[in-house]
């Protein structure tokens, strides 16, 4: 076994590690943020259609179809079901907000 | 011009039309799904390398950076800054959960 690091060598390492953990984290946010972008720009496409058809804007029996896949998805990954079904909730709040927006200035 | 749809048939054009879009949201939640959930196994090693170092699960600084840097990037993709921002609180509160369970159970 060789020497033990010094605490600035450890420090070092460590700050490297985080600084890779953190390179890793930012790369997926962009990533999350441009499929987000992309998925505003069809619930747009949604929304208008809705507000010209004169749908309400939320559908209940959609949702619950979504978050019952999703919350499947999300146990494949390992991902904790109840956080992506919130996830979900805080998305589709922001559509319904956008398609309101769409059908007041309609 | 050809002549005006009837009712049924503009009907399952726009549903057809619908059924698009909504295939394409569900293929972008998916990927937005197994994103996060890789997203979450890096902040877990995160936290349990916070934990064991005794640094408090959020870091203020470092979050003022990653909001500067997601805010640029959804102005880029046409995406609202605004919403950009609360998502990443979004997901950063989460984060800041799993941390504290991390280290109470530590």
């Amino acid at each position: 076994m060789g020497r033990l690091p010094t605490f600035d060598q450890e420090t070092q390492v460590t700050d490297r590690k985080l600084s890779a953990y953190r390179e890793s984290i930012d790369n997926i946010d962009a990533a999350l943020i441009f499929l987000l972008a992309e998925r505003f720009k069809i619930t747009k496409k949604v929304g208008e259609y809705k507000a010209e058809a004169g749908l309400p804007p939320a559908d209940p029996g959609r949702e619950e179809i979504q978050i019952a896949r999703l919350r499947s998805l999300a146990e494949s990954a390992h991902l904790d079901p109840e956080f992506s079904e919130k996830f979900l909730r805080f998305i589709i709040d922001e559509v319904i907000r956008h398609h309101e927006r769409i059908a007041d200035d309609g």
